[in-house]
């Protein structure tokens, strides 16, 4: 009996399975301070614990962020290891900030599943969650990828599709308890800039960039331990470079959105995201926002916005799509998100 | 009066002698972050406090590489600044797992000593043990390694050779206190595979390979405050390539065994290792294991196992030696260790 | 409105103004261990909390250099983002060491203006203070850039240059309370030369040399916050060279400087520096120090001791200036600072 893991095959998945993802992580300082070693990380509620205790928190969570890439990183031996590809997100949400001390786990719920007309592959929807040390949610999210056949002669299951809303009602965006922005320091935070001064449709071009190198995302994707090989091993694709860990654009995109969104605090909820086309080492990626909605919230002071933050290896700002309708070369990310705001 | 260290030579070293190694190091979660970062490290017991508190123990420790390569670390400026090679290791135990707060510190009593039959240079055998803030071992293992002589016209020593085991008796290895494997959670851990599952003389294949930056390498060895510095300096080797410390790619190797030993969980005994050939950046780490023998111990639930951990540079699994005897080139190490499973 | 910060320009600065600088942050014992791993960092008080409480502190502090690279980072935003040129440093005092849990911010006063006769640019000086949760001062220091104009039309302020001592007064050091090497432990510690075996003129070369890598100052330089786009960004510079963060040399080079100097713990002056040439990645950093002055202090068995800090790229040790009276071009940092010793 072979004894690694082959990872699970298309036929492998029927609607309504649980999978327990192996692998509990306890995070602490070492996680925040490699994550601000790793991504040019500013959000002072995520720098400072003074800053977090301002604003109604206990200390300084876990970047939002890195809650997410250690919940997917548990995900990917049972979801992705024969994924031909990530085709999408929908209803992420953020329930719980993390802090350390805190043990995640992950589990998975099959919610749909549709064989491709060749017969050599499907599509597999997971709504995952998050789970800490209380078995309270701290984050869940639906994910859906195209996973190989094992068995080309498995017979198809019936397709079952979810509904999925395109934006998360911003009624149902979970606020953490007890933050209150009405006495926000925004010298601290950097920038004057408040909910109330970004109108829809409005974009920001957030002007640096940084080059990455393959050190980095291997560092960052074994931290999330993810273990995609694409990303470790250059002998593992034709042409012997490794793919970068999709989540590490969305880390220094969001990181680089502090300049021009520095009071975004806190994200909470992901309407979408695709990842337009492959990132390499070498890449200097460089980001825009655009403010696509806004909404008030109940809490003291806290507004939301939600914004589409893009990732490009350069060209021009602003440009997403083609004349075709497709994504233009340089768009590495398209990513549709709700965060916390003080208005 | 020259003030930097010149490191000690063949005949600065009598049997008996001990040395205390300089630099105590405090650890914290941000070494077991790093460890993370750099390795792809997933055994469950040392990733989450959670599962660590239910197998027994208080959290979940450093990991067991993490603490030799810190004890080992501070051997190096009074061991092996002026080695020739690392000849081998043998007879290596871990007594206490180390935790967060703990400070370490070494030191090694010289056992033995042969001057080589070319005057210029001889082996050196030391036992060294790492000790905690309480002056507990927390592990010990002997090292031989060969060194030059800094005055060729020294006497030659007495020859000692010590009697080293070439593997440690099961009797002997220290089951940390608590352990307790009878409630062991196969899903969090990651793989179903108990120790009855494995055979004397099976053979795994981890299939998964790394590639090597030397970023990584170089930060990796220096969190062990290892100064030799063919791993740091360009310059240092006519060929301009930088040597990775052999504990990187022994640590790269155990890492990626998780494919297929995830529940090999403790390491507790070091039988013997040799560093068959050098490894450089660039080179993809991949790694296969051999059941050597198994054993019972005292504590509930828990299972020795006795496995040969190889790292290659790629080549066939499962090769390991030429018909000359040697090993064949694209094999980098060649570890034997006992490791703890539950039954 | 532009959302994103576009720097301030020489005629934004008055003498008097103070800036608050945004994103305070709060350290674990996560920045120590990614210290360790970025730099060949050794001395044992900021190694080992035993160490530390045996010569009087709570436990071990973060690296000075650490809390220094925290300070500036947090004023490269305010202070250096169209700075041309970094031209010097002096009054720098470290006035409480940084631990685990607190939380750092950084205000500036500008002291000083002087536009160049060419009207494109102009001399700012600036005290800056790091100041901790309870908003005492962790560190102060001078600093002095060249910044450019943005209005060329805007009229030259009058010309205020502070007067700066050019040696920090050893009676006006601070010596960290409680802290006495009476009883120090020179055999963790790593060396035997105390204070009185160092005399003034007195040159030692550090020996070892250190490769540096692209991944490893981006690291360093985004977890100091440290947003300056020339250190990440290839395309930035016309060479499409990233020029590595000034003060990752001197990191560096003090780290290297414990081979000969193990025992210059505590930095807690810095008189002047200069960054003589820019480092790149693949420069193999070396170092030397002079003893430039020693002074008893009031703390038992504590002596200060003042030390010229050279970080070269290669070519003869103590070789600083040509006969032009520049620095020679292999000279990459000319650091003068006090640091404290055992007598």
């Amino acid at each position: 009996m072979a004894k690694t893991n082959p990872g699970r095959f298309f036929e492998d998945y029927s609607v309504g399975d649980v999978i327990k993802h192996a692998v509990p992580r306890t995070v602490s300082g070492g996680e925040r301070a490699l994550y601000h070693a790793l991504y040019p990380a500013r959000h002072a509620l995520y720098s400072s614990d003074e800053f977090a205790r301002a604003v109604g928190l206990p200390k300084a969570p876990l970047d939002d962020l890195a809650a997410f890439h250690i919940v997917f990183g548990k995900t990917v031996p049972d979801v992705s290891l024969n994924a031909v590809a990530n085709l999408g997100y929908a209803e992420g949400r953020w329930h719980l900030p993390v802090y350390e001390g805190d043990t995640l786990r992950s589990e998975s719920e099959v919610i749909g599943v549709k064989q491709n007309s060749n017969g050599k592959s499907g599509v597999v929807y997971v709504r995952t969650r998050g789970l800490n040390q209380n078995d309270d949610v701290v984050m869940d999210y639906v994910r859906w990828v195209m996973v190989r056949k094992g068995n080309l002669d498995a017979p198809a299951p019936e397709t079952v599709i979810p509904e999925l809303s395109k934006v998360i009602d911003p009624a149902d965006l979970v606020i953490p308890a007890g933050l209150d922005f009405s006495k926000y320091d925004f010298d601290l935070a950097g920038e004057t800039h408040r909910w109330g001064d970004y109108e829809i449709g409005e974009t920001i071009d957030h002007v640096d960039g940084v080059t990455v190198e393959e050190a980095e995302h291997m560092l960052a994707t074994r931290l999330w331990q993810n273990t995609a090989k694409v990303h470790f091993d250059s002998t593992a694709r034709p042409d012997g470079t490794r793919l970068i860990y999709g989540g590490h654009v969305i880390s220094m995109a969001r990181a680089l959105s502090f300049n021009g969104l520095a009071n975004a605090q806190m994200i909470v909820g992901l309407n979408g995201g695709a990842h337009a086309n492959p990132c390499l080492s070498g890449t200097t990626i460089r980001a825009w926002s655009e403010v696509l909605d806004k909404a008030e919230t109940s809490a003291p002071g806290v507004g939301a916005i939600r914004l589409r933050l893009v990732a490009t290896s350069g060209g021009d700002a602003f440009a997403l799509k083609g004349e075709d309708g497709k994504y233009k070369p340089e768009v590495l990310l398209d990513l549709d998100y709700w965060a916390l705001m003080p208005v």
